[in-house]
């Protein structure tokens, strides 16, 4: 504080204002602001995939943004570091949300839900090095749908997968692939290889790096930092190459190490009746068993997938210095059986599936696309400008837009008594607003408007009493 | 650190699992959950308002949760203690904003806009005391509409005012009033009263209070707090107590004390035109000229309003006991020419002014009739179930609903491998979905569906080639 007031007497020696001298006009770090163009995009995307979300039947809930610091212990793992903690100001302990997964079990428990269908979109926050050309941030987006309740095998868990392969479609976005794998296959594996117990979860956490380094950088770390016997990295290398479908399941109920595991032949059974499913939902196409797919997070318990770009994959068998890797993942998510029952002061278990749409890729995507594409975005709805040809009519251009607002047509006009006729034309180009509603002295002294098709430049004179329903016509045959 | 140790071995000892025993289920102390019911009626009561938003021609934008500690500081006055501030983790020092006006200022200043007409909704955090049945929480969404720019005196301003009416009217929150002041005004009025210049502000955030406690509690407050000289408190007293139209500006033009103050007479002028712009949007009914409106906010240079509904409002003339003291604010804002020049690195100003819509007490409200009402709110849009009618029909159903999700009609049907028909039919009645695909072992055979309406129980046999066009049909006659 000493410090404070002398650097204060200092700068008034000085003759700088403090304040803004020093003063550092940014956004935190790995944040950013949505301009009008990347919030029009932004609406786009959720518009597609909340109806997707509503087409599923879900509802909808919210949590809030931080909760108690004890919620959030315990159930990430490796990333808990990430994890953005409140200051102490008295009172309780808070974070910041690492994902909508854990607050939506806390949901179920604390409001003794057992069965629910809910999507979620909301902001996560993650303390972790951001890369924001490629649509890595501290503060971003989750869009997540789960499915909770005591039902049969793999119908919601293959639902999840319909819900991913519907969303991508419709965002056009190119070709994908949905890699699935099941947690107790990964176990078994771990195990059948000769992991010790204890490091199947770290072990678990290396074989998720494949989407984006090389296997030969994940058997440096399994060996270097997690003390693995080199022979048993070698064997985990020959499994997590494998990919495929029916075939691929049988040949693995064939292996002399994976069949003797118990928890490898429930994963595999369990993956083997999903692609069942996937292919009476006709996603098949869409649909890769993938021995890498990992999954960092600790909660999953049962089938995980992942929904890839191809357009943007990397291939992790691919030779070093190949190329740039870029990362393709745009949805994930899995089963969780375990973890509503972990904040349950019974420990009543809900069983759940989700997925979560990484949507800020998208948005790069998407944006970056418009701007290729040169594509003239609109960031308003504006259906009809009012336009003073001469000066001195702000009272009529008032009288004017009250009776179009409370027609329910779109307007605006100039906030200038006396704006000039060019600007008021070159603002309704510019934001492309279609009908300009012009008025001058004669027009007002003749009860009439004239109206103007900003696009086809058409004009036609219109008496005042019937301009509303002129417009609404106009408008009608615009759409 | 050694006390959780030690805690940790105690409860080892006792045999517990410490992460489950001790663990509190409850969201963040002033915050809450919002179930599908509450969300229902907050998507109804956003699109009235963002319709309205865009009937005006308005863009959105959206900034980080969180700023830079020093982007906040020294913008709230007094409430500056309420902001919450994030643990100093390495990094940048970061706060959670406090309301969605100073990052709108730091947005204008940092991307160099000089005009824009925007609106944002998202939520804001406060360490205030809540009080969650009437709406005041610690975590709370804003609904703000703001207009930046070099413009003619009151023609935004007037629109701002326009809004509110237009908003409140749609959501039919009962008789409502927009209480106008203006900032020039109030400091004119300290001035004639005799209030040293650096108590404006403080003395106005005690006058501020007069929406929720009585002018006695008011006057203790600036005599014993404040140090204000009981003379000039009462003089106040009598000026507070004023309200009206272009009547009463045209008495305090006359007052020898008020003309005599330069920026009182400035302050009055503007409220005329905005009152005369107000008659032209056929609003003056819902405007109030009213001096004891006050606005807690430092950064207000102008016009300030506040929009209260009539129904839940508290008279500061009452007297003490009267009865229980009711908050009506919905919604409030004003001018603040200033703010924007403060971040900006040349000083460069930007004109602006906007309004907020303080949406948790409308959802109180409008949840509070449903409840009164038993008006049965749907959480979903599911329009079509498909029921199986025997055991053994899982795949029949799975390929049914991927034609229908495929066909863009919204569908659910049971998770379970062979649902009870009755409980098929509950479902379909409790959610209130109007239409039922229902397949047996018959009608497999036969290439047809049953389509029941649910509401009227009417059924009729369809060849299953024409069940889409059907079904699209019957939802059309439904709307």
């Amino acid at each position: 504080e000493e410090v404070d007031k002398l650097l204060a007497l200092k700068c008034q020696i000085k003759g700088d204002a403090p304040s803004t001298k020093n003063f550092v006009l940014k956004c935190p770090k790995g944040t950013k602001d949505y301009t009008p163009i990347q919030m029009a995009i932004r609406e786009s995307v959720f518009n597609t995939i909340v109806a997707t979300f509503k087409r599923h039947g879900a509802e909808t809930i919210d949590t809030p943004v931080f909760e108690l610091k004890e919620t959030l212990t315990g159930k990430y793992g490796e990333d808990s570091k990430l994890i953005y903690d409140l200051k102490d100001q008295g009172g309780e302990l808070l974070s910041l949300r690492y994902d909508l997964t854990v607050p939506f079990a806390r949901y179920l428990a604390m409001n003794k839900v057992s069965n629910i269908k809910r999507y979620h979109i909301a902001k996560v926050y993650r303390r972790d090095n951001p890369a924001m050309t490629r649509g890595r941030f501290r503060e971003f987006y989750q869009c997540d749908f789960d499915i909770a309740g005591q039902y049969d095998p793999m119908i919601p868990d293959a639902e999840c997968i319909k819900i991913v392969t519907e969303i991508l479609s419709k965002l056009e976005l190119g070709d994908f692939v949905i890699k699935v794998n099941h947690r107790k296959l990964l176990d078994g594996m771990f195990a059948a290889c000769g992991v010790p117990d204890e490091k199947f979860r770290t072990i678990c956490s290396s074989v998720d790096k494949l989407d984006k380094t090389f296997w030969e950088d994940v058997r440096t770390e399994m060996i270097e930092e997690k003390k693995l016997d080199p022979e048993v990295a070698d064997k985990i290398g020959i499994y997590v190459k494998l990919q495929g479908g029916q075939d691929l399941i049988e040949k693995l109920l064939e292996d002399e190490a994976i069949k003797s595991q118990k928890a490898a032949v429930e994963g595999l059974q369990d993956i083997s009746l999903l692609l069942k499913y996937c292919k009476l939902f006709g996603i098949s196409d869409h649909v890769s068993f993938d021995l890498s797919l990992a999954r960092g997070l600790d909660y999953y318990t049962g089938v995980i997938y992942e929904g890839v770009l191809k357009g943007f994959t990397h291939d992790p068998n691919a030779k070093k210095g190949d190329e740039s890797v870029s990362v393709g993942s745009v949805a994930g998510g899995g089963r969780y059986d375990g973890l509503v029952g972990i904040f349950d002061p019974k420990g009543r278990k809900v069983p759940c599936v989700g997925v979560s749409i990484g949507i800020e890729r998208v948005f790069a995507i998407m944006e970056a696309r418009a701007i290729a594409a040169k594509t003239k975005i609109r960031t308003t709805e504006t259906e009809v400008y009012v336009v003073s040809a001469q000066k001195g009519l702000l009272e009529e251009r008032l009288k004017l837009c009250r009776e179009l607002w409370d027609a329910n047509i779109k307007t605006e006009q100039a906030y200038k008594a006396n704006p000039k006729p060019l600007n008021q034309f070159q603002y309704c180009e510019t934001s492309g607003i279609p009908l300009a509603v012009i008025i001058g002295q004669s027009e007002i002294e003749n009860q009439y408007v004239k109206l103007s098709n900003t696009i086809t430049r058409d004009e036609k004179n219109i008496p005042r009493d019937q301009m509303i329903a002129e417009i609404k016509s106009e408008l009608e045959k615009m759409t």
